[in-house]
């Protein structure tokens, strides 16, 4: 499944209502962007990040591990200390404070506390922050003491397939409910990333899910499915949507072409979806060009249904042996 | 009924399923906006604004008049020369062309080409714009040819009630399928407002419908209804709404003010409306503060939905003889 990404407590331009029309399964919100505004303790006084939203689907929590990594924060074995990007105060975030901090949001699913390097970096130092992600790893799971919200380890190790596999089997070691694999997908190609996304998946077990985070581009959808992975998160689809860019079945399309004009055609003439198909293009550019929000929210809607469709019809692809032609099929149409 | 306002094709942050689910009779568009861009050809040949927007419900098209003649134009006998707002080129707009423009719009009511004089204006330039209104009303009713597309006049005269009436009278002499009141709520007072509305209504027929242009706010609607008015449009909901603003049964409520961090009330807790009062006044505020345009949509369903409300409470008071209780119960709440 890919999770449509609601940092601040929505998905732009959309409310509750459309995820549960769009048939969302699990909604994810940024730890880190939601502890500072409006604040853990306000969301979990107003019934957790559920009751904020009124969403009754499922909601996957990150740590803020990788907003804060960002941040080029100072990092020590106890957390790393960093400014707000709100307000400039000195923040310290530990492996303790992101399970609390989590389990106050409370959401189905929480992220360990990981540390995330800055890729391309020495195998020592993709090593050391490797150990200390498996350090902090333990101490997550020794905190978290939340009854119905599961906790994922995230399997670490940059592009190195050693370093991956060892990751991986160590994170479960320690034991989670699912496993992420994490610092992938952030600017390598694709043939540095599918054998250390294969590394670490080898070393996971089957029966439970595993979580690519940060990817939202049908290739690398499809070539993370044929290596195990079950779950996908990614602000490209809206994002690319609020700029007037649509996944279709003949690749992405920029609305915003004059030779979109007069054209009456739905986004995606090879996908039928009732919130967005009704729309035409030539009214989409307009609205694109007009600068009207309407634009984003309907082509946002599409995007998300269009890949929710994609990975129904993987779904489906596994289960009757057809898996490889699709595969095939969208190598064929995005390449 | 309010009639929300779609200037370019859409009402801002809401699609046309939104309007659907709101039950709105009738939306407005804006033609000289439309008129520019995309292009009236360029809608005609997408099935004209119907098609281009999806919309089965009803649909007005202003003339383009008000607009106009806020770019301060060259006003001759034969139309008006204003420079375009999107690239500077030079337009001309005459009754004849607000009406071609419209019907290939093909809303299902068009309003003639009127001359709207900046208010205050000394009592000579306000006759002369009405004589000249009054002049192009012939023209505008001579041009239409729409088989299926209802025209309406437009009263002016400014605050004078004796020029309100004669501009009534004479406009009605032509003969339209309803009469709009132009040219009010631009800045005067209401007590100004008032017997300049009731001068012109007292002389249109009752059996046709009676539009008072551009007026959105609660106590106005409910004053223009108490002189006989049917109809209204205004920005000023919508435009609230993308501010944090919503209307409530206690009157305006600014959701961004700090004492709603925690308030797990809805906006209106008077008001339930299953597109918007399942949020919280917490949520819409923390969503306000983080500029998420999820906000700005929610308050606008709000607000048109609260409107909508208000002109059934207003229609089902005067069928039950009970109007002058809820114009009572409007001030009180409102002032």
């Amino acid at each position: 499944m890919f999770m449509p990404v609601g940092t601040r407590g929505a998905v732009k331009t959309l409310d509750t209502a459309d995820m549960e029309a769009l048939g969302t399964q699990t909604m994810l919100g940024n730890t880190y962007h939601l502890m500072e505004r409006p604040g853990s303790d306000v969301i979990e006084s107003l019934g957790g990040l559920h009751g904020f939203l009124d969403w009754d689907g499922h909601l996957l929590t990150d740590s803020g591990g990788f907003q804060v990594f960002s941040l080029k924060p100072k990092v020590t074995e106890d957390g790393a200390t960093f400014k707000s990007i709100y307000d400039g105060a000195e923040q310290h975030l530990t492996p303790e404070r992101a399970v609390r901090v989590q389990e106050q949001l409370g959401a189905d699913i929480a992220m360990v506390l990981d540390v995330v390097p800055a890729l391309p970096a020495p195998r020592d130092e993709v090593r050391s922050a490797m150990e200390r992600t498996l350090r902090w790893a333990e101490r997550n799971r020794a905190t978290h003491t939340h009854p119905t919200q599961a906790q994922f380890g995230i399997v670490q190790g940059g592009i190195d397939v050693d370093l991956r596999a060892e990751s991986a089997a160590r994170t479960v070691e320690i034991g989670f409910d699912g496993y992420a694999v994490g610092g992938l997908s952030v600017g390598e190609t694709r043939d540095d990333m599918v054998p250390a996304l294969a590394a670490a998946t080898a070393e996971l077990p089957v029966d439970r899910p595993r979580y690519f985070m940060g990817l939202g581009d049908p290739i690398g959808l499809i070539e993370a499915v044929n290596n195990g992975i079950d779950m996908f998160d990614c602000v490209l689809p809206t994002r690319l949507a609020r700029h007037g860019t649509a996944l279709t079945s003949a690749g992405r399309l920029n609305l915003k072409r004059a030779e979109f004009e007069r054209d009456d055609r739905p986004i995606d003439p090879e996908f039928e979806h009732p919130l967005s198909s009704r729309y035409s293009r030539g009214y989409l550019r307009h609205l694109l060009k007009a600068g009207e929000p309407t634009a984003g929210r309907i082509i946002t809607l599409h995007n998300l249904a269009w890949l929710a469709d994609l990975t129904d019809r993987m779904r489906s692809a596994i289960q009757t042996g057809t898996f490889q032609d699709l595969r095939s099929e969208i190598h064929e149409r995005w390449s």
